[in-house]
């Protein structure tokens, strides 16, 4: 929802002061709008574009060279009046003429159309030209009562372009006509979204559903489905494009298209680019090369949660005039210098290393590898069955992921060691494999430590002896002596060290006082579980992540007790392959 | 939250994938991340920046000349792996040596470390250096344990225009500490982000509170407060980042600083822009340059709803790298080509028009105004009262705004009504006004629409003559033809000419039978509301903002309805004033 505003009547006005405040280089306000800060070069004509406020970057986002030339600002959703187009078509003409552009919205017809009545009442040229790109408002038949959205962008900056090269206006409607004729979008939402001090969304889809077929101003879709996977709305919105191809495009294959990914407003970026990655495969599945994609937020709808397709099918010429430069507040396009030459192909080699060779192991080693790998499955089960508990841990003081670094890292960990041991690892290698897995995968404080506390033990127990108790304890110590080194926290800090001191140091005493290992790591384990529930009752460690000490008070620390946990779980392991009590 | 997703656990991969599909001009994937495309200039030194997914346009965004020369991406807000960063950095070495940028959080700390130890093992000279931006999370003088933050930007692009000025790694290093200490950020958030596949989200806030101090992984405020209007969170993210400015900047009054505010994701550019436009002001009045401001989302966190403040407090050197170009996927700076010559200065003299004369006018027209203004008055007053149910009832069909744009319309035009009045206008000018005000403010359909119907109302009752019922009647059978013209809607079409077209035949038809005109506007009223129930069972007009036929099958048109609203209110003042039944 939309709640960073003043006075709600007064929104719309106060965002276009502050983006003019914060663009002087490249716009100048006029009553009703903006105009490009340096003006209209004299006899070009003037591209005047506008709608409602809402849609940032449209419409005074795509005012500066090589776009338009003036937009015209209404209020929220609302067309801007005759007037104030009026004027910043006045503002913006350069003596050639003006065009003035908009999405086809009723209130904007009516509105652009009266503007251009009175300019050329006064003796300025205007024409008007409305985009209808958005295959869902209308059939194929009626197409010149489809809305317009997110193909507004390229059909702008076609007219526009066309102006910058000096054309006159009835030449540059002509390719506004063109690219327009071969633009079509198609769009889903998932959430409307809510105008400066309404209560309400717009309109609301239920949860897990979509919406399809959306507008740019919270109307709702055509129909509703299911939500689908992002490859599949990749393939619902192609699919829906490729299936109403303009006039002069016969079939898709050895075609080139603008393509534009539009997120409306909450849709972001990442969900964007995976979207995009089935988009890419499938225009090359159909013999389409996308030209200068766009993958961001082009047309928007406040905090509306959807995404569009947009394609303009291009010719030459319409090549030429998409891939011209442009520089304006929210679309620039051109290279700044082109870098000097490069050093020399720089892709490390990687060979030597991903080259896979197991070291050789003896037949002892091997077999304990199977401890070492049953071990790491039952440490992924363990963290996968409380991975939900430990991210609720940790998001009191922290940052929430520690249950999903922990599940990513301890099933990567679980693969990479079952795969060491079928291939005949020793039980230093099994754990080395493993640790490089837990690192590599799940990233974080946790993936660093955990890949530390296995490779240490790893090293430990080595490819060649049998382990004993006394090997996997000083295994731990190393462990324990190195997650210390690396991560800097004491006991008393409210970490994962506050649980591995203990259970080192128990571990040390039971084996030198001649414990078998499980026996050993049972009373570990006990003495883990009784410091993690400890550290409920510390302040954490100060900064960095997790500046919320007074907040955590009463909790453990997710990283002390998934230790505590996974200790215990091991034991299970050690117990079964030794017959140990 | 985040819906888009396939495996949730390939996100970030795929994101990547897509995110290179789409952006191959500038960058070009390597294990563990992406480098620019056409590579690290020979004898440049190399700055690679990193962490984890979910923070677009940081880190893969800010790839491409004059800004970074590779980025490591680890998973959703996790730090990339040691073994990660090392293969990018070494993509990126352009033999120089390699600047290895983050955010200072703990995983962060710990794997880019490691990665330059390997680095440096491997022959390869590699140094770390953490952003320490936000200070809400370490008091200062324990700086150097505060979190990186959207300060992150202006502190990569300082150490990236060093590097490619052809600066050596300590240059590079000392210019990057350099603004790193003069730079400080403070955030604020209203609701946290969900992860992609998670059920909840990482931290909420509640409705109509805000964090203060916000993480970008989600972590929660240091405290909370109200939500408070822009303008006052606008000077409390001012008001925190002038308490602690850095050493060698004494005073804020003659300094020059760049400035971000940075959207976390689904606070939008429009209220962003309203903020911005109270932090210039506030800037200003500190006496603080804002030298090329940033406005829009740098540093992101999903669709978390937060803004922060960024200040780098700039010296000679420090604006120099600011404002030198670069041209990545998501940020590009520098102008592509300075437009030609313009046109002469061309904001239109608008004086003869705003020139405010009000026409001489009769004292029968003159008593005629009053009850116009007061029929405005009522006119207001009406769609006060019935705006929310408006905008429900046109939701069904529409984009939901008819009542916000009734109540825009019918409010500024009481105002303009009133004004004309009480000085001296007759009903004519009174109507003629406030027709402009009407149709200035509103914008959209009805707003032009409303506008012409006051506008022929006020041409045919004029300044001059004392109103009959014959007058009145012309008047609105003017502008029931001005409506059909201009908004190309038939009866039947379900819209508010099913209603205009009868209540103007019957007002026509009982004045011609003789009855005075509050009698007989009466009646047209109640044809009017006949008018307006009746288009429940009507399909809409297909085309522009109205493609959802179906759903609106029970439920009148709002236009209609807020039209047969008003005349029947109008009833009351007529009464009133004439004492006709």
């Amino acid at each position: 929802m939309t709640r960073l505003f003043n006075d709600p009547a007064a929104f719309a006005d106060e965002a276009l002061a502050g983006f003019v405040a914060a663009h002087r280089r490249w716009v100048r306000p006029v009553t009703g709008g903006v105009v490009r800060a340096g003006g209209t070069p004299a006899g070009q004509v003037a591209v005047v574009i506008g709608g409602g406020s809402g849609h940032y970057p449209a419409f005074s986002g795509l005012v500066g060279a090589g776009l338009a030339h003036g937009a015209a600002v209404g209020n929220v959703f609302a067309s801007p009046s005759a007037q104030q187009i009026r004027t910043v078509a006045k503002a913006a003409d350069g003596g050639a003429g003006v065009l003035l552009m908009f999405g086809n919205y009723a209130g904007d017809v009516l509105h652009f159309g009266q503007a251009a009545d009175r300019l050329t009442a006064e003796g300025v040229r205007a024409e008007t030209f409305a985009v209808t790109d958005d295959i869902s408002s209308a059939p194929a038949a009626e197409h010149t009562k489809r809305r317009g959205i997110a193909g507004d962008l390229p059909v702008f900056k076609a007219a526009s372009a066309a102006a910058e090269a000096g054309l006159p206006l009835d030449e540059v409607i002509a390719v506004a006509a063109h690219a327009n004729a071969r633009t079509r979008s198609f769009g889903i939402a998932f959430s409307g979204c809510t105008l400066p001090g309404a209560g309400q969304p717009l309109f609301t889809v239920p949860e897990g559903r979509m919406a399809v077929g959306l507008g740019i101003h919270g109307e709702p879709g055509i129909g509703e489905e299911a939500l689908p996977s992002a490859d599949r709305a990749a393939e619902l919105l192609v699919a829906s494009l490729l299936n109403e191809l303009p006039d002069g495009v016969d079939a898709p294959r050895g075609r080139r298209a603008a393509v534009i990914l539009n997120g409306l407003g909450s849709v972001k970026y990442e969900e964007l680019f995976v979207v995009y990655h089935r988009v890419a495969q499938l225009l090359e599945e159909a013999g389409v090369t996308a030209v200068e994609p766009e993958v961001g937020e082009l047309v928007t709808s406040f905090d509306m949660a959807g995404v569009s397709l947009t394609l303009t099918w291009l010719d030459e010429r319409l090549e030429t005039l998409w891939t011209a430069p442009a520089d304006t507040p929210a679309y620039r396009k051109g290279a700044v210098a082109a870098p000097t030459e490069p050093a020399a192909a720089a892709e490390p080699a990687e060979g030597a290393e991903t080259e896979d060779v197991i070291p050789d192991a003896t037949p002892a080693s091997r077999q304990a590898a199977e401890t070492a790998a049953a071990a790491l499955r039952v440490i992924a089960a363990t963290v996968e069955e409380h991975a939900d508990a430990l991210g609720r841990i940790d998001a009191v003081a922290g940052d929430g992921d520690h249950g999903i670094g922990m599940l990513r890292g301890a099933t990567a960990a679980d693969t990479a060691a079952r795969t060491a041991h079928e291939r005949g690892a020793g039980a230093g290698t099994v754990l080395h494999r493993a640790a490089d897995a837990w690192a590599d995968r799940a990233g974080g404080t946790s993936g660093a430590l955990w890949g530390t506390i296995l490779h240490a033990v790893g090293d430990a127990l080595g490819d060649t002896e049998r382990p004993t108790a006394a090997t996997v304890s000083a295994g731990v110590t190393r462990a324990c002596d190195e997650v210390r080194r690396i991560g800097g926290a004491q006991v008393g800090d409210k970490t994962m060290v506050d649980v591995l001191v203990p259970f080192a140091d128990t571990l040390a005493v039971e084996t030198a006082a001649g414990a078998r290992t499980a026996a050993a790591w049972d009373r570990a384990a006990t003495a883990a579980t009784t410091a993690a529930a400890a550290t409920a009752d510390l302040l954490p460690q100060m900064g960095r992540a997790r500046p919320h000490a007074e907040k955590s008070l009463g909790t453990p620390d997710a990283g002390a007790h998934s230790l505590a946990l996974i200790v215990r779980a091991v034991h299970g392991v050690l117990t079964d392959t030794t017959g140990e009590n």
